[in-house]
């Protein structure tokens, strides 16, 4: 199933896409597509609902689409995770997953606009598959229990600036959570739909031009293994968000001069099977 | 004015101490200390009433008190803030503020226990002046306005595991976010009451044995340009929680064998007119 969330900024309400594809009202049956309803039965409840054909359709055809799930707790990223990528920068493959986290309030729309930080000149993109928790994670110790954790999937752009990130003293997090760095969505895709998270094609292009085009193969962490990791270092709740880290072909990683991201630039985003991302780019006013 | 939440943990109800001391139950007044009542004219409504004396007492004297705010949105840490603290760790003093981040779920009351995590043998202490936030602080450019975005002070114990904060591979963010790694309280003081933030000394002690006593006058970055800072990298909500960074005396700056924590340990933590904590540790089952 796909779950969504769409309205004005702050004003979403929940929605689902039923077989023909049409957007249907959930409102009615869930307050909100978030850690509560995540834990609970929600998605059968609303699975059987949108089955039986009782539901409402979204009066407005072409809404805004919100993130696909209420902010969250807290967004875990993990760093290199692919191994094309790490090559770009230069990096040694990680002998175990980085993590460093970005704040949940640089959550967006699939297809809101991108703000360029004041004294930015080093924007970039990062295509990655998001995984959203559905139950809790605390020391989980085996694979199948590490995925009956995960709720499903959705698309991830995690934007950074790296001057920020890596030229500003200490700490990645510094330019990982800027003002609107998180597009998430369109939809929230339940795991039953994604028989194997590890065979996702990836794709981003900017102004056109093809920059990301990776697998989900190529990570060197697969989805069980992260889940299951990031847990014995902090509890995972209904509703946080992993972006579990970008394929090769980020602006960091081409010849000067680097193509970093510019006011007015157009970003296409794609996962299979999880929808397609837009946004343009703007300046921070 | 102080204002608190007691109550079971996930149960909390808003209070304060009226000028007498004594514990006076908000929740007729006030939904919950969080983001929405300090952006507000929150804490207005309650100084009047308080001062009025129409509020009932809490009923139970000694109740369990919680983190005087429900959970943040983020928490943003500063790494390395104080000269004394750069200088036992054998790092250089940051030209310019490090920041990490920290899970909002690793919020606990001040008297509550503190877990070892599991195959953990490096947890340790930082007693920090954390600042809370009660305006939005989006590219502040003045300390004046910095400090007009801050709602109040409150106590911050910032464990961290220094293994996985330093030998696992990346990013700080890996050992500073288990779960009960941030005891906060046990009040959140309105920043009228604290003239000073730079006059404050900060006192931690493990089963007695005095290991922190430092004052807010080493820090490298003061409170307003750490909030003015911060808001150039991410826009920081009303609720939201930056601990301020530690001083001297961790177990980390200590000479071999290292005395961190262990099961059984009792710390007491401390910091002038803003309260004191004191949490058992144990260890996570």
């Amino acid at each position: 199933m796909k779950l969504l969330r769409v309205g004005a900024t702050g004003q979403e309400r929940p929605a689902a896409l039923d077989a023909q594809g049409r957007l249907v009202d959930l409102s009615d049956l869930v307050v909100e597509i978030d850690g509560d309803f995540l834990s609970g039965n929600g998605i059968e409840a609303v699975r059987a609902a949108v089955t039986g054909g009782d539901l409402p359709l979204v009066a407005d055809p072409a809404p805004r689409v919100g993130p696909p799930i209420a902010r969250p707790g807290k967004i875990v990223c993990v760093g290199l995770n692919y191994s094309d990528h790490a090559a770009e920068t230069g990096a040694e493959p990680p002998a175990e997953p980085i993590l460093f986290m970005k704040a949940p309030n640089t959550m967006v729309g699939p297809n809101d606009q991108v703000l360029i930080p004041r004294g930015s000149v080093k924007t970039d993109w990062e295509v990655e598959l998001a995984v959203v928790i559905g139950r809790t994670a605390r020391y989980v110790e085996s694979d199948a229990a590490a995925l009956a954790c995960v709720a499903g999937y959705t698309i991830s752009n995690d934007l950074s600036e790296r001057e920020f990130q890596l030229e500003r003293g200490g700490q990645w997090d510094k330019g990982k959570s800027c003002e609107t760095f998180n597009p998430l969505g369109p939809w929230l895709v339940t795991a039953d739909e994604v028989p194997d998270p590890q065979r996702l094609n990836l794709r981003l292009a900017v102004n056109g031009t093809a920059r990301q085009n990776g697998t989900t193969q190529n990570m060197i962490f697969g989805v069980a293994e992260l889940v299951r990791y990031v847990s014995q270092f902090m509890v995972l709740e209904p509703g946080d968000v992993i972006n579990t880290g970008t394929p090769a072909g980020v602006a960091l990683g081409q010849p000067e001069p680097k193509p970093y991201l510019r006011a007015g630039d157009l970003i296409e985003v794609e996962i299979d099977g999880l929808g397609a991302q837009r946004q343009t780019v703007g300046a921070a006013a």
